[in-house]
């Protein structure tokens, strides 16, 4: 009976530590909760790191002293990272995909929860060392991959706009030069929606010359913010110059060919 | 020895089946993986259920025959779901929310991951029984919400957009007329965004006089889609008359007094 016991709260602690990525539980929250020793709960915490780490799904970090406890941190690399990115790629390179005028549809994948869960623990696992304390991204399309990504780190997500809207309050804007078309665009942030003096990593859905990126570097800097990170989905291979030095893309469109109908698009690294 | 194994697939098993809410998994895709008896996985599927179900994580549901398998349903009833919205009110009624117009702030909220899970599995519990085949929401500030609900019923989610993109292929659009302020706007989805005769959820963020819900039922129409439900985070009390007649609010924002800085929110049902 004790043995089924024990099984069940194992159970029901992974499902809430893998629900909570990176959130702290102390192993008094978890006592109070099952009314077990805490050194019960420590051996519980073995298996679960053990179970979760056999199959490459990640591992438990236990934090020391008073405020200490232990948290889930989705960690993804090697072999399951390049199986999805592949199948990523697959997928976006089929001929149907192209919309005239050279755009690639993505819509559909990128409002697809299982693949998207994936890819924001991804950019959590290449950027935790970064500490950041926001994820931002551009509306509208990006929005689920950076609010996937956010929820991976356990951290509040921040949407730059196009344009101001009166229900957000006072906001901050900056004008900024697309990169590819070069017309001057607006995007604005809530001014209560940043801390000044916070770490901010970038995510979006796709990145061509980089200049919304560039222009969301730049409002960071308005609002007292320090971008530590840019992360995109999709990066065009040209132009091989981009408005940002610094980023990390997980899939390149190398070519585009329209009276072929052929997409070339693969993977950026080998993990 | 083998208990500890088996507490580790355990593990491994219960992480697979809650990150992939409604993913219908075979046995004998468990028993590849894991070098397991069927038997033997069978025992561990009743193992999960009960430690998910003692604390009211939701269920697995078997699906028996050549298709069937295990899911995970992640229900959310009871004293869960009405501490949930009890926060949920307490945080909007604070009054450096209210924004100059009679708006309310609810980004930080709306962007907050480990909320809008939450909120995403009370929909999906609600709405469980119409079998939509897609979650369907307008841009901007309600993705994330929308995203966490297609995430809980593993379904795509669809985004209706104020204007046509270039960059999503042919559209369909419609002209409406916004409930409070009467004006005529467009919105527009894409034509391959959804399969004519399915089953459409509408999940959005907000709803004053429900113009916007109106009309993305009229554009569901249009592409030959049928509304199953329409749920939203907060509705306002006033008008009481709102342009769809069938809705699920989770909180009701009563009042809002601009002079004495009282916000007056409630959640909208006890469960």
């Amino acid at each position: 009976m004790e043995k089924v016991r024990r099984m069940e709260r194992v159970v029901a602690l992974t499902k809430l530590l893998v629900d909570n990525p990176c959130h702290l539980f102390s192993l008094t929250q978890f006592s109070d909760m099952f009314g077990t020793a805490k050194s019960t709960l420590s051996e519980d915490m073995v298996t679960i790191r053990d179970g979760l780490g056999r199959c490459g799904f990640g591992t438990l970090e236990t934090v020391a002293g008073a405020a200490g406890g232990v948290r889930f941190l989705p960690y993804r690399s090697g072999d399951g990272t390049n199986r999805l990115l592949t199948e990523l790629a697959t997928k976006l390179a089929t001929p149907d995909r192209m919309i005239p005028g050279g755009f690639l549809y993505m819509l559909d994948i990128l409002f697809t929860s299982s693949l998207m869960v994936q890819v924001g623990e991804i950019f959590m696992t290449k950027f935790h060392r970064k500490s950041p304390d926001y994820i931002m991204t551009v509306e509208t399309k990006g929005i689920p991959l950076a609010f996937m990504t956010a929820r991976a780190f356990n951290l509040p997500l921040v949407m730059v706009r196009r344009d101001a809207k009166v229900t957000e309050g006072s906001t901050v804007s900056i004008n900024y030069v697309t990169g590819s078309s070069k017309r001057i665009q607006t995007m604005s942030l809530p001014k209560r929606a940043i801390r000044p003096g916070s770490k901010v990593l970038i995510i979006d859905d796709f990145m061509k010359a980089g200049g919304t990126a560039r222009g969301m570097i730049d409002l960071a800097g308005e609002v007292g913010a320090d971008v530590v990170g840019t992360g995109v989905l999709v990066a065009t291979a040209e132009p091989q110059k981009k408005l940002v030095e610094d980023y990390l893309a997980l899939l390149i469109l190398h070519d585009m060919e329209e009276h072929t109908k052929t997409i070339d698009i693969r993977p950026a690294f080998t993990d």
